[in-house]
């Protein structure tokens, strides 16, 4: 059998990683990296107004530095076995372009503009505009976000270009229609440029954008146009049809394949968002909810359509055909803060070195180690400190971004320890209340699997969870699996795998620690969950926000 | 006019504070402390038990030590003027005696067993005994607790009786009868030695020992017999006479004269418990509540017997006929942690400094200063941080021990001022709670006079005080109010005036800060203070304890 490689590209907030992988093993050969040189000096961004955007010409050199590192430190042999290439990317960090297909920060002239370029998921200048579409949705006869949880967010594509098309004459006056940074990857590389043809994400679209089979797609024009009539112009020029990750969107143009050191005419795939490839490369399957575990989380699960049967589940962030797996609706819901909270308490206990200057030396990075030692050593439900973890809203079940954290049961004896132990269980009451309400709509949940930062250096979070959930927790052993998933989207795209399942079953990273929930600890922990639910209802019912 | 002195003796937990006060002015001549020598070393107690007792000879040899040292400080004219003195002491703090009046820890063959000492007010060895006492006297006609909040203490002198004399046959062989640190003293040096005729104190009689005119006097016999017939054989030789603090017991002997160095028959008066002793003081009349404020608060008002009209105040910890000021109804209640919530809170933030060995300078006394500096910067309401101040139970109002602290309102961005905030803000809502319980329950207050640690250091915590009561707060301008409002006592109890109000108005110390309200803040506060009651309700009426 001859060998067979891929290349998975992962762009996520600050950087671009490429890896090069065995497609009939999944065993990773080498990986590079290269950050984006204009974010990195802070160019394009104003924190202070929370807008983030990033020029189209750092993705674009930040794959050649990537890529090109990549190849020269594999076999020739390898280069020119490697038969597809595909991307994910942050979402929705969409860009307005041209007739062309070109993003309009490519433009001379609106080269320095922040408007022409890629809008970072988590840039929030288009609050208003999110809240007129909301206005809009909720006053016709149908809700087009009711896929998407019900409330559009700012952080999504059609309040972006409300937004920068509002705003900006200049970028208003060359705009044609938009990409998101995923699409435009597939675009560029196989040379695409009437934007009516270059491939769209299943999973952006459907999560960021509204696209559902409902409707027939993106909404209509006509709702679009309600807002702005250029908006309901760029409508008109969308294609109808949107790709799953496991499909290709054409070939590498010579150009390309030269700039990269790759062969011409290997398949692209589509891309798609990163948390879902992360979910993808974990080896996502119905009925294992796959979390992405670190500052907040997101939780993604797959369901054959049969078991929702056209129904709406109440409460989560999106509901998308083919969003992660084809012939499966993928589902995505996530907890707002989760490594987060831990970060704030460690923060807090350090004030006082902060704020009179006390060196700490190596100490600030034991904290939460020796928080952790110390918590694990009391034993559950022994101490009377319990905790809300809604320190920075409630994305699911029910998005409630008003919402606030708690602690009670403190006493002059509560130590840090204590309170830190009912943070991390407070974390994992979250996570229950998200997998209660996925059982409760009928959709299987049998276990866990995890990847992220926590997830890889939490064994006493981990077990927490696995004892909250009362159901096995596996952690995946890749600090890359998103750039894995790709990989495995790009194998099947090439044919080599006739489905991605099989593609997940054959490139599968080990597992790296499984954590299985103590029978006893359960029934405890089953007790104080329902004392946060009962906390929970109180401050969310009675209290103003 | 010749000049008179009175000299007020002042024994608190760890040390005897002596002063001579001119009696015309209040005008503070001298002042000397002596620490217990034995209790300073830790001898005789235990505090993995919560064992604590004191030595007789402790109590007289700093009294020896602090009268000389201020005898030898003024001139022999000053000396010569002292025309009487008095005492207040912790309480209750009881021992038991022989028939001639001895605490048995002055016999040779008793002189180290603890349980011939004194057991200090913060002695718990006698939990079960007090349970004992809760269970009877609930299922009698009459509850004898009535008066002392509806439940009998394990600090109180009839639960500590039942412990040294149930566990201590070489104790309970001797035993006669018993009496308060605060009796003792008089009776030492007066000279009176027949425990029937030591002159006992109203206050520790009716907050302590359960003596009210309602039922005559101590619980009846009977009702003692039933938890030990020792206690009801004590019960037969105590008196049924208690004396107010105002009145004199006796006059200086020969002896006591000369050890002191003081002039011998000068009036020895009836001694009583410190906090109350602060509180005259401080000035207390009718409708000024008196807080003593520390680590936890004593809350002390006067009320005249009309409005109360034979009332039961619900839900405080005590009410006794002439406690405080004779012909007045004294009422106490208190805040179980007041300033120690603050100290739970820097002490929390100092783990990492603590856990980790870091040197931190002068930097943790900084903290408290530093937080409140930046805490009086948030406007009132305008952080979502709320609390509840239960950290060690709630005493007043309607005790419960087992209610604790909570925090509400927590985000990401919550800083260690927010929270401090809302911790200061607490303790005022639950000095609020028990202000509402007297309103309500028609006992008058129109201000608050305040000495104490956290009154006299704590200008944030005042004006928040002041704010959230909407009410004036006076800081009374001394740090020894108890042993000067004992000095009026002594020089009512001489005949220098003809009742306690003239003494205290002739002998008042200058009031220090006057915290005013401002109308908008208490606005504000009114609101928070129902969201602090509506938190509040949730814990204790939801929650386990």
């Amino acid at each position: 059998m001859v060998s067979k490689y891929v290349i998975g590209v992962d762009y996520g907030t600050d950087s671009c990683r490429a890896i090069v992988v065995d497609a009939l093993t999944g065993r990773r050969i080498a990986s590079a990296v290269r950050h984006y040189p204009r974010w990195r000096e802070g160019l394009y961004c104003d924190p202070s107004r929370d807008m983030y955007r990033q020029h189209p010409l750092d993705y674009i050199e930040s794959l050649e530095g990537a890529v090109s590192e990549l190849v020269g430190r594999v076999s020739p042999e390898i280069v020119s076995g490697v038969c597809a290439i595909s991307f994910d990317t942050t979402a929705s960090t969409p860009v307005v372009i041209d007739a062309e297909g070109t993003p309009l920060a490519l433009l001379p002239e609106l080269a320095d503009d922040p408007d022409a370029m890629f809008v970072l998921w988590k840039d929030h200048t288009a609050i208003e505009e999110a809240a007129r579409i909301n206005t809009l949705a909720r006053s016709g006869s149908v809700d087009y976000t009711k896929y998407v949880g019900g409330s559009y967010s700012a952080e999504w594509v059609w309040a972006k270009m409300l937004h920068v098309l509002g705003g900006n004459p200049s970028v208003r006056a060359k705009a044609h229609s938009w990409l998101e940074h995923s699409d435009w990857m597939g675009a560029l590389l196989t040379g695409c440029k009437d934007p009516v043809k270059i491939a769209r994400s299943r999973c952006t679209a459907g999560h960021k954008a509204m696209w559902n089979a409902e409707w027939g797609g993106y909404p209509p024009a006509e709702f679009l146009s309600r807002l702005d009539p250029l908006l309901g112009e760029m409508r008109r020029r969308l294609p109808d049809e949107t790709f799953t990750a496991d499909r290709p969107v054409g070939s590498l143009t010579a150009e390309w394949a030269g700039r990269l050191g790759l062969p011409e005419g290997i398949t692209v795939a589509a891309g798609s968002v990163d948390a879902h490839m992360g979910a993808i490369g974990a080896g996502i399957s119905p009925g294992v909810l796959t979390r992405i575990m670190g500052t907040s989380t997101c939780d993604i699960l797959v369901c054959p359509h049969e078991d929702i049967a056209g129904r709406l589940i109440r409460g989560i962030c999106g509901q998308v055909d083919g969003s992660v797996l084809p012939g499966y609706t993928g589902l995505e819901a996530g907890q707002s803060a989760f490594g987060d909270v831990y970060a704030w308490f460690k923060n807090l206990l350090l004030w006082p070195t902060k704020e009179f200057g006390i060196e700490t030396g190596e100490a600030e990075d034991k904290i939460i180690p020796r928080l952790s030692e110390l918590a694990s050593r009391i034993a559950p439900g022994s101490s009377p400190v319990s905790a809300l973890d809604w320190f920075n809203g409630r994305r699911t079940p029910d998005a409630d971004l008003g919402l606030k954290g708690a602690l009670g049961g403190l006493t002059l004896a509560t130590t840090p320890a204590m309170i830190f132990r009912a943070l991390v269980e407070a974390t994992a009451f979250g996570s229950r209340a998200i997998v209660e309400r996925f059982l409760s709509e009928g959709v299987r949940i049998s276990s866990i699997a995890a990847i992220g930062g926590i997830a890889q250096k939490s064994p006493f979070v981990m077990q927490t969870l696995a004892d909250v959930l009362n159901m096995p927790v596996k952690v995946i052993d890749s600090d890359q699996a998103c750039a894995l998933g790709v990989a495995m989207c790009a194998a099947t795209a090439a044919g080599i795998y006739g489905s991605l399942p099989e593609a997940q079953m054959a490139m599968a990273p080990p597992v790296g620690r499984e954590y299985l929930p103590d029978a006893a600890t359960a029934g405890i922990y089953s007790e104080l969950y329902a004392r946060y639910e009962r906390m929970g209802g109180f401050f969310e019912n009675t209290e103003t926000k």
